[in-house]
């Protein structure tokens, strides 16, 4: 093998991300100079926060740049190691992109323990979704044994997370998701309290009745017209973790919010965060994540396509939310 | 004197207040039973939080009802106590709502201390609006030094001890306030580094070059537009104390924001809070405020109706931002 395919991104989106945002190429495979790695991609994980990467506005993280790889964490095997950190055949998570090899920095990588889980867990329960969760949810909002917490993009890799922790800590877990196979899904397989249909046309009262108490937390992955209403039924002091807003991110107007008078009337507080942020918290938040991984209290699904040549169309399918759980890119 | 004038809140506004939806009457001097106090009101304190009480809907405190006197703070004259607790000539800080005299329970009144400023100051500075603003910047905001910190509604009550307070701490204070006049009063009575006029018809370029580091602490009195156009400027780890939607209150419906993706890409704090939930730190606020009153390092500015029949007439234009520092009635 001496050539690498990559997937580049060559343009920004206008709104809906579409596959010509993106290019496929051939180019030489890459050799590691000392303290670097060549790692070949197993397996390629998609986000909806890839999305803010790609417009050119200022977002949280440096933003994917034109004729380069397309940005992404990823998790592979390492064939080649000038490190003194990795050996050959050490599987890694890291941030590669969307290509079939790459080369990194030592310290762009971590060694992962496919002991504890599957490698592609990595990108998912145990990876950067599982701690989102893990953080947004006990560190952020911080919700008490029986509150009622809600969180939208249940189905999500992020989100199926929240609700089963909140179930673990004691919590009425209420999941917003998009159609009856996802909320059945949530219900049934991970195990939530309720799980509200947004398309189902009564959303009001289909919240009301899924969280009679009214909403304690909110985990917020979604933004728009699904938080408005969930503002509108926010308990005093209540708590918004604000960890996504995937809603927005492919409209060229926003959906201007109506009900941010709740958050005064009802002393909310809410809270933008993001899992980077406190890298701290990692392995605490993993350490858990694997303990009731491992204890069955925490189940998870993998949406996967095959091939590098699939990333454009299921990261945009991710993005309209097709997926179940995680999505992932196998490449091996 | 054995009769007493009373502001009676006869119809709920729609939208707007108008002087329609109050009416004077007379009625006998009440008499105070055991453990009571009978009260002649000095001031009346007109403040914004009094328009929700106006509505229906759900809000923070109890309704105001048809029929009944108008809600608010007072401060008076104890003229007769069947309470251990009051003596006949105590000047006292209670609610007893828009009436020449009033009967309460011991517990809905405190006294207060004339030597440490003058009785209306106990309805300004020293009383509700001074501690909100304690509060919201200190406890909820908490600016460190150096940071740039902006306040809505800066020529009022609040907004005008928040800047204040933020200079005492080392702050940048930047003021948004609607007209030359007040802009003017803000950088130069209460000495603010700088105001915005938010009617000047370039907010954003504004704000921009009074707080060219970017906002670390936004106190948020106003809400709508102007509030829209701070999200856009605040800084990453910035933090938003919610303490009041003047602007919203008279509208059937809100303004809708646009920019609620801030808070999430720069990690925002936003907190709703109420004053009154804390009243476990009124005397440290209030200690503190006496302090730097005392010091000459706090200034506010009163503006002053005479007579209770001017009461509605002062509230409407003390919502439509026609006063300037603490809105008042004098009725002695």
């Amino acid at each position: 093998m001496t050539t690498n395919r990559q997937v580049l991104f060559v343009n920004r989106p206008r709104g809906w991300v579409s596959e010509d945002n993106f290019r496929m190429v051939e180019s030489p495979l890459p050799s590691p100079t000392q303290g670097q790695v060549l790692v070949r991609n197993h397996w390629l994980s998609l986000d909806p926060y890839m999305r803010g990467r790609m417009d050119a506005g200022k977002s949280y993280a440096k933003g994917a740049e034109l004729g380069e790889v397309m940005v992404g964490g990823t998790v592979g095997e390492v064939m080649e190691s000038k490190s003194p950190k990795f050996k050959t055949g050490d599987m890694v998570a890291g941030a590669l992109g969307w290509q079939e090899y790459g080369v990194s920095d030592a310290s762009g990588l971590a060694k992962i323990d496919t002991s504890i889980g599957p490698a592609s867990y990595y990108l998912g329960i145990l990876g950067m979704p599982g701690v989102t969760a893990w953080m947004g949810l006990l560190e952020i909002a911080q919700p008490k044994e029986g509150e009622t917490v809600v969180v939208s993009a249940a189905s999500g890799a992020v989100g199926g997370a929240v609700g089963q922790i909140a179930r673990i800590k004691g919590c009425r877990a209420v999941g917003i998701a998009g159609g009856k196979a996802k909320c059945d899904y949530v219900t049934g397989e991970l195990g939530f309290d309720d799980c509200v249909d947004y398309k189902a046309g009564g959303l009001d009262a289909d919240l009301q009745a899924a969280a009679p108490a009214g909403i304690d937390v909110c985990f917020e992955n979604v933004g728009g017209e699904v938080f408005d209403a969930v503002l509108r039924q926010m308990n005093p002091f209540s708590r918004i973790a604000l960890c996504g807003l995937v809603s927005q991110y492919n409209l060229t107007e926003p959906y201007a919010m109506k009900n941010l008078r709740s958050i005064l009337v009802n002393r909310v507080r809410m809270q933008g965060f993001i899992v980077s942020d406190r890298l701290d918290l990692w392995p605490r938040a993993r350490a858990e994540l694997a303990g009731w991984l491992k204890a069955g209290k925490l189940k998870c699904r993998e949406s996967v396509a095959h091939g590098l040549e699939q990333a454009p169309k299921a990261f945009i399918g991710m993005l309209k939310g097709e997926n179940f759980g995680k999505q992932l890119v196998k490449l091996v």
